[in-house]
């Protein structure tokens, strides 16, 4: 284990049969460094135990080789929420082949620009991500006044200099809907996130516009927070309706698993009187009774990508927008076709007579 | 929102009506400032807009003002463990008022070693935590020999000279244990965490330790992995057996409440014909059905606390172990009394003599 000195460029260089140039290049995340090539030099640079001094880097280069994300979130919902322990984990998969590390900064949602300008003002990090995009995010001006090269998940509604690794939610929400549709449903609501968060928002867009392509009339939304706690209270909401929906798309997993129990807990089986859809396919999803058709994400990847992106900005190559592989509908046991005799059947062109009276 | 040249520490002074160097004090995170004299000047801070330059701090006192954590764990249980996200956002609510940021670096098990070495080469950080404690820790010798101070979360069963952040499971696991033996079980068994981590032994260990205590032979043990997945594999070996169990303890929430959907699918009634257990209180446990009897922990206190003694060390403090609150048992609806006319009362002085003819 004790090794005598430690290796250097040429060693690594030598041990790949490449040049000391094209090993400093792949070292550094430079592109333009075949990918088989890169992962020799990875490989070798491995084998040697060859480790990057960041201070020498940092003081030559006057570069910080830490990249940073904020996330402005009641903690309450970080310890819930599966999508950021996965993508900060594929962001940390690209980073530590490059010797690059994440600064995080959790944060009240009030003191997120601060977090943002701090990284900034400290010279901690060479570029950051951009989350939970809002509708009008300030965000965007403050990066692009402070300088701080970014990638922005999803793509904001304003135009931006960043590129975005396009996340697009809509055609897994019109999946989950055109397959309540193909089911039979025609009373289709949705449990919806926060509609300042571009992702809540989207998402009930995307309910909406499914119920309209497939001609059916508009559907009851519960805006909730994507908390279990918000799911269980929006699934009572729309239970306790005098015309109950047949089936509740929910924009994320951990509502739809709380709105299961409240399903179950009212007498109402799903799926024989009410099917249910989530959103990420958390690893829960296909764990509770019934099992949950849901939407799968892939936000592992989405990571890894985002963090490629965002180290080529820094490197000051062009940067395109990054695509990312369409969401798919995973259908498993708590979608079934609505109940045999249904009195929903009932259009506006013959509304209930005796109401009117 | 503009403002004429940057604050200063006397700035701040002046607008706390205290001394620049009270100030600073404050600022650096230093022990010996009123809590409320320290609250007084973050406030003022706060109001003026004042933010510490990293880079003149680090240079001055060759220090990182960054302290980090390495997470060696597969993605996957990643994204599904409250834990984490809970303890970070802890450790961040104590480091942002501090000026201190967080490095974090995720990776294989098997590159965790390596990760330590590298934060501490790279002079990114100041110290790091020490988490997912494994029995024979080699990670302990490293930091010692990196001379990287350090805060292990949980004691070490090897004598250490860092602090530890007193986390105690074994109340919590006796709690539910005794629970279940005052509701008249005799039979209950424990779905396991991986033995080579600390909490998952010492979970298991208190589990057979409270059942001697309670006078009872020792139940059926299933190693698992903390998953979902395992949980659901864990609790159909289970409930395959000849003489089921009445009441499963398991070392986390997730194996639970996929054991609950095990349990519903192969009709066994929770908590009716079978009580069942958690640790964590993760925000799903109050919200599946049956709702989940679980031990309730504060990883995000924890984080807080961690990240306190982590600065006071770093800041060359003596600091002793950090006490926590114990953890309680939150009794829900997945216990019960055992079915009725057990063939569980039978005790080992009246063992089946039919066996043994």
């Amino acid at each position: 284990m004790t090794r005598p000195g430690r290796p250097t460029i040429r060693d690594v260089a030598r041990a790949a049969g490449v040049s000391k140039g094209l090993v400093s290049f792949a070292l550094n995340g430079r592109p333009g460094v075949a990918d088989e090539t890169r992962e020799r030099i990875l490989t070798a640079a491995r084998a040697l135990g060859w480790e990057p001094s960041h201070r020498a880097r940092a003081l030559s280069a006057s570069r910080a080789f830490a990249v940073g994300l904020v996330i402005a979130r009641p903690p309450e919902l970080l310890g819930a929420d599966p999508f950021f322990p996965a993508f900060i984990a594929g962001v940390e998969r690209t980073l530590s082949d490059r010797g690059q590390a994440l600064v995080l900064q959790v944060v009240p949602e009030s003191a997120e620009e601060a977090g943002y300008r701090k990284l900034a003002a400290d010279g901690r990090v060479d570029g950051v991500f951009l989350l939970d995009l809002r509708v009008d995010d300030p965000r965007l001006a403050l990066l692009e006044q402070l300088g701080l090269p970014a990638v922005t998940i999803a793509r904001p509604m304003a135009p931006t200099r960043w590129p975005a690794l396009l996340i697009d939610d809509r055609p897994g929400v019109a999946a989950a809907v055109a397959h309540l549709v193909e089911l039979g449903h025609r009373r289709i609501a949705h449990v919806a996130g926060p509609d300042h968060f571009l992702h809540g928002r989207v998402r009930r867009l995307a309910w909406e516009r499914a119920l309209v392509d497939a001609g059916l009339p508009a559907g009851p939304c519960v805006a909730s927070d994507f908390s279990a706690a918000g799911g269980a209270q929006a699934t009572r909401e729309l239970l306790d309706r005098a015309e109950r929906p047949t089936a509740i798309v929910y924009a994320n997993d951990l509502m739809a698993i709380a709105g299961l129990a409240v399903a179950r807990e009212l007498g109402v089986d799903v799926p024989g009187q009410l099917s249910v859809t989530g959103f990420d396919d958390a690893e829960l999803a296909g764990y509770v009774s019934p099992t949950l058709t849901t939407v799968r994400t892939d936000p592992f990847e989405w990571g890894r990508a985002a963090a490629r992106a965002l180290l080529e900005l820094i490197d000051g190559e062009p940067v395109a927008d990054v695509p990312t592989p369409p969401a798919r509908l995973v259908v498993r046991a708590s979608t079934a076709p609505p109940p045999a005799p249904p009195a929903q059947r009932r259009r506006p062109p013959a509304p209930s007579r005796s109401e009117q009276t």
